[in-house]
């Protein structure tokens, strides 16, 4: 590959992406809305730019063949706050995309998507949209927004629903966590794979509780290594009793289940998260 | 019920729906964007009022009992175009309604939120979104937010996946064809109903070539009564050649499915539509 | 057919079968556990009998074609009241049947073997059990009875899973009413199809508003005739409003599905029921 | 349409085609094995042919718009006796329309290309193959086949899956019935809808008993209009006692299921059937 | 986790699982109905108790915070031999519980609720009941049972249905084993799981020829370590011909398929167990 | 097992499977249309015989307990030229099946019958047949064929949809590749199975991209040890841009979905084939 760009590469997982994209490709653009990103590895080229504003996206994407999609806030806020940077901005991408002939947009989508379904439901890639958020609804929007570029514009897409790539620290994320590795490997198999059409897959390490399937999405040959198990024992210990009328306890979304809509659902979690990251 | 609300009230199908709806609550407010919308009916009032502001929309809804949420652009637009009006307007909708106590929304929403389906594939009402323009996106955006309002906040809502109501002038119509009289049950229904959680029907008559299917929203008690057939013998007789490889032939959209993405699709079935309305 | 056995005569819907069900066989022995039912119809012949002992039962299925079973305590009760009656009656009839040659059992199973489905899930013959009431819990175990009696002995069975066969006195019965002459139509039908193997089928009227799919045991022929939507207007005009927490209003059961276990529900439906059936 | 072609001409089923379809085309060439076939209608020309030979259907086929492929042996025999006209037949059919531009088959299938499946199943249109006889072999043969051409080459076809149009004189009739007219609206369905890809649609009438699910098909707009149940009190008032182990009287094809490969199953029925037709 | 109750604690499943269930509580409460089960582990107390007798069991859950219910006659045996110990047994367990404020129930369910499915059909944990002799009915029973005060009562509850965990001697242990260490891991994460609702999930072993879907109850993470394949080569050799239309070898319910009801079915498995266990 | 039939012996996979089969019986008898094959196992015994040819292949199967049916022109041809081997040839096999008493036939069915559904569907063993060329015609006819004998006949069969077995050289066999030990072990399981009823699953290893489910054949215990994986970067970095509007790239089928009817798919492929194999 020519060409690939990465937005949010500021953010926490984007972060983390920077290196292994840096390495599949030529030239890896990172982008996100910070003025500067610090040093950069030795085929990236760092552009700041702000995704509601197309123009400025639109010169970013020039010439790439593909986009990996990170860029976003990464927690529930007001619609009104999350209205440039995740719904505008993925239209933006993906409109951009379309005119600059970028093949294929990667993009970080999230269980959040499909939060309302309940845990014990073991939901596949083809359940019906049940945000918890305008977060997750934003994530929705993105996802209608590539099936139609598929079908209207052959824009290849892989959306990624990731359910929590951070620490382990409560019973939730012995089933939701996704490593960092299987984060990587799961971004590698999207660029790599040589046709994706419009598809959906979620992101989760192979924990032995791991709560959804990905069996429909085989193809795309993602194969967790890591698994949350080795910290069931001292979390389930330390559990707090579960309050089974609670859909933050009883729904995919987690905490997101169950805040206020427009309000943090990070901070319900005790996760300090203040960049700007799905 | 005593405040009915109903937006888009100067559009096409608004209408239809003034004189019925006003029949059924002490009071009915019709608002649209234009500034007056000549007589009204004894129980009716107009006020105009621009969906993409909330602050006209809140004063609208205040102490409603429902509204019917018909006020959209009805036609595809550039998303720069629909962004205010059909996807903020939504959102305003459901937010004045959570913060005046409105309980139920019943929204117009379309085949074109699903319209990349194929016709040969009878869907249901849990067919995965699949728009097939902008227009149909923000069909696909309301309905998901519909979807968050009921799961966490008890905003009741019935989606109607309006088909094609207009005269019957082509093949796809013997299909498509949702009558006034039925669109009056329709909407009826979606009113009466006791309790709807978050619900959603196909709005197309009792039409023999009828291709999606409603049964699963059964509870509703909607039972269309007309039927497109007796137009059938005449249109077909005209019909032009088929081209299987058209998505507009062979898919719900119909003529959506093959427009360019931003262009009116309106256009293509020589329906003359100045209004602004579904 | 030269005999049929109808338990549950004395019963609000035995009562209603006596005279056609004489009509269709050469003897039609009518029993209920009070001793006597006063006049008989022709080809009549009524026989007390405890269907909690095992002996009376056996007497009297001795010698019959088919053995329609509507004799139960037909409302929620105690597990310890049921116990008798309505678990070990279903019992006592299959094993008479299976020692004396009976081949068909027509069973009066009720919605509330499943009636903590949700009414906006348009359940199927096929929907797993999931009982709201110790009365419903006894018709899952005789439907779970009279699928081993077919699959290990041959005894073939219809399980009526009857919606609400009463007054349309409530917006819940505008879907769930099943009139008397369907009842009759759905109990002819469950006997005069040649072969039924282990079914299923719901018992409601061609209500506008039915809630349920009958649709898979559509090889039994039953095609009701009868509407509850005459009543709709006056109806929904008294109706109290919604309280979409509450189970008794959103789940198939209705009030079953909010009574306490062991409490009547028939009780909170006003009800007068001082009769042993379903 | 200029010109259409119908194949069975001289058979039972292709007979009561002759009339209606030579109205529905400006010539129509009819086509059987018989030398001649006597009187012809207005636009109706025969010409004899031997399905199994590729050239003499070529012959017909040519310029022709679309086929109505009704001839074939219409009973069990042997597989030898049926590879010629049955498997050839269909091949050759398929091969002669490709090669001639011909764009649509309609196609004589049979319900005993699922005819193992348990009548007590409410099969729908994508029910698996689960032939009963070498006969119904030869009907999933042509399906597939009809499927491929469709895939690979924009054939269409629409395979009628007929369960038993002949008189009504038994019990499993009252289910599997498909009345003259209704054949007629069916065949006139599959010729004049715009598109239909490949299809498969049940023909039935609109029977109480009906056991298959046409919904799938619903775009067709085929609606039957007979309906049995006027023979029933008669036929099950003199049907015989069922076997409930006899694959005949469970499975949804009839005698076929329990007649041994290769031996007549028209001839268990009593119906004589001495022309070649399905 | 302070108390816990272990019903069939002298029966053969319940004698493995008192060391590691010891090891999970402050104290554990064993309980059969034996006078005496000999020494007990450190935490562990033994009280004996009739589960027909609702008073003793009653006074057994008081206090505890969950119930692991193993106790029941675990062979086929007459209805009336299983009413009071597997059918009232399992009503008094719920109802203690529930009446105690225990939060959860683990439920020795079994494969012969389902018994009588073909072995051919890769049964989820949702398929529908199909109980293989009386003992399967009890099973029935009690998960319908357990699902009702799920719904009604908020009583936890994990049914385990146990496919045969004894040791591997013929072709069909080869995929329904469940090893001794598997089954205290599923019954461990039964416990440890933080919110479970009512779930099921099978009892059975990483065999290669496991003839069961678990996916759905992935949420639990158990994930079986054993695999029966190293008995594979030793019982193949030495299986005796296969009678296809035996429902003993062609169902998942094995032996108990074949069984007369109401018939020992470990005498036929040539399998002596002298106590009362699943 | 006394004696096993092996056809198609002198193919590239018949010729893989003579040692292992003739291991697993006292006699085996290998058959092709060659004259000669060589050097032969101890137990082996070669007899050339012509598919086609009913009494050839009747002769080699009287006696046999099983048959492994491997022989057929191994590519795509005109339907005139597989019609032999490929149809008749199967007949063939089933029918002296039937005739000499062999209780189950091994058959290399192939992705070929369903290779026109997209890869993106993670078809299962249940999806409908979509034959890509006259070749995946013939698998489809003999799977059917298959299903009927078993219905009708008690003859068990296997079917084994093999992917690709051959060099992974390009993207599609990173996912469809099935190594020669795997295959060796799927028909192993067929083999030694105790009960198969009719069965169908997909012949492919444990590739980290497996495009297809093969779940629901679980009970046959064939778990692929082998993984394509070890390729993909090498064939990942070398391989050509994918065209996404090519059935070739999007389709189970591969090449064959894109070849024309009747010409060879292997030839796209540049696999040299010289061989009558599947």
């Amino acid at each position: 590959m020519k060409k690939l760009v990465l937005t949010g590469a500021a953010g926490r997982l984007g972060s983390y992406l920077r290196e292994p994209l840096s390495e599949m490709a030529d030239e890896l653009i990172s982008t996100d809305i910070v003025e500067d990103i610090g040093m950069t590895y030795p085929s990236e080229r760092y552009i700041a730019a702000d995704l509601a504003n197309y123009e400025e996206i639109a010169a970013v994407l020039e010439g790439a063949d593909m986009v990996v999609h990170f860029g976003a806030i990464g927690d529930e806020r007001t619609f009104e706050e999350l209205l440039g940077p995740n719904f505008i901005g993925a239209y933006n991408i993906w409109e951009a995309a379309y005119r600059h002939g970028v093949k294929r947009v990667v993009y970080a989508s999230s269980i959040h998507a499909v939060g309302m379904h309940k845990k014990s439901d073991f939901i596949g890639i083809d359940a019906p949209h049940r945000p918890d958020t305008f977060y997750g609804l934003a994530k929705c929007f993105a996802e209608d927004l590539a099936s139609m570029y598929w079908d209207k514009r052959q824009i290849e897409a892989v959306c990624l629903r990731i359910l929590s790539c951070a620490q382990v620290t409560n019973a939730r994320a012995l089933g939701s966590w996704l490593s960092y590795d299987d984060l990587v490997q799961l971004v590698t198999r999207a660029i790599d794979t040589p046709s994706v059409g419009f598809s959906v897959v979620y992101g989760v390490s192979n924990n032995d509780r791991v709560p959804v399937d990905n069996s429909k999405a085989s193809f795309l040959g993602y194969r967790p290594k890591d698994n949350a198990e080795f910290m069931a024992e001292k979390i389930l210990a330390d559990a707090p009793p579960v309050d089974v009328t609670d859909p933050g306890q009883m729904c995919h979304g987690g905490p997101f289940a169950s805040v206020e809509l427009g309000q943090s659902g990070l901070a319900t979690m005790n996760i300090i998260d203040d960049k700007k990251t799905t």
